[in-house]
């Protein structure tokens, strides 16, 4: 059958996560829902990252199959018109192999986090980052930051109802940096591997939040990450701030 | 009685705009009723510009005349506090004398206008920009927006309903920017004056969008202001992707 990969950008706000459940609205579903309105279901799509409840992505990526050959851009086209007036958006679509698959040739998730720092509370930017009322340290969070980055036991940083085979992964970078918006300044981090734990990101920018507020010193996520212990994280971070931002494949499939 | 400068942040989607009505929402009514949360009323606050229903602000100016004197910081917290759930918040507040007045003291207006240019619906963004399908020629813009600059009889830039004793107004800048965002490429107007008349700004984009479209030479625009006819202007855009963004003083009260 004809595969295709998509890029979907959706708020995550709506939805309780990117995976189908039995009775909550899902991301899945809404594209699913919209495919059996081209081609009769049911479908079953794959995606690269499955995101939890409230959390957005600029370029989440998956790939469905279907009967008919579909002129790729027509695909998107058809299918943004079913998903209205859902905020989900196809914003890139590709014929690709049949053997290609949208998580297992996937070679880098990335993700970007948004903390807004200011005491006024968000409005044009509420549901779209996390916001605290402290100016951060960016420096002290980068230098929290660099304890972290390589291949590393990460049980301290997962979830315990994560479902990975091991908590041994590889972070290639963790970057932050402060940037001044229109709604004032906001730290913005750039987290990428090959693959994350069950609540990762968010364990990781709890826990440097803590770091930037002074609370705790930049060693002490070393400490953490050395204890392997889930205990000796710092509080996770809600949802909101958090877009999958980017997935990287041997070749992408879009360009 | 002490006054007091009001910059305020708002989404302008749920607001039949800034000025109070008897029968709709207003930033005007949301705020004068947190106003007499903190003393009793009625408040009648005064505000640098009247947006229009759907149009936001950055950094619109009020002022508001109190019977205590407040702690500038104190005043702009009990606001926010009380203005909750509205997307209305208070980003600074100042003292100022008593003859400082929020509209007749400005001495420029700055709006923002935002237009994402590409084909897949806006998610995160649905509501904070207008939205065109096609690419949009930013230099041709930017020399149709040219013939604008300086002072001028605006009339085909000036809804019916315009109150303005003139339609002469002088127009201090109107810049074109293409600007690269997670979202897609925007056109983004940076739009300067020390007043304007009623839907100028929108007059002014929904006509330079022809241009970018190529439906419009740029010198139409400088043929369009010589005819002084509401009838030569192109279409009036949408207000979703208007911001006030900044009011400027002979000296910034929030300095």
């Amino acid at each position: 059958m004809p595969r295709y990969a998509l890029k979907v950008e959706y708020h995550g706000g709506p939805f309780a996560g990117w995976q189908r459940q039995a009775d909550q609205p899902s991301v899945q579903e809404a594209i699913e829902t919209a495919l059996a309105k081209l081609e009769p279901g049911p479908h079953t799509i794959a995606a690269a990252g499955r995101t939890d409840a409230g959390v957005h992505a600029l370029g989440q990526v998956a790939h469905c199959d279907m009967v008919a050959e579909w002129d790729a851009f027509r695909l998107s086209e058809a299918l943004n018109h079913h998903l209205k007036p859902a905020p989900v958006a196809i914003v890139a679509c590709a014929s690709v192999p049949e053997d290609w698959h949208a998580r297992f040739s996937a070679m880098q998730r990335r993700y970007l986090f948004r903390i807004l720092m200011r005491r006024a509370p968000a409005t044009h930017q509420a549901g779209l980052v996390w916001q605290v009322k402290h100016d951060l340290d960016v420096a002290a969070m980068q230098a929290g930051a660099a304890h972290l980055i390589g291949r590393h036991d990460f049980t301290t940083f997962r979830a315990s109802i994560c479902q990975s085979d091991s908590p041994v992964k590889t972070l290639d970078r963790l970057d932050v940096t402060r940037v001044e918006t229109p709604h004032g300044p906001e730290a913005q981090f750039d987290v990428r591997a090959r693959s994350f734990l069950h609540n990762q990101v968010r364990s990781f920018i709890g826990t440097l939040e803590r770091v930037g507020a002074g609370s705790w010193a930049p060693d002490q996520v070393a400490e953490a990450l050395a204890a392997r212990d889930r205990a000796a994280c710092g509080p996770v971070c809600p949802p909101q701030g958090l877009y999958l931002a980017e997935v990287c494949y041997p070749q992408d499939p879009f360009a």
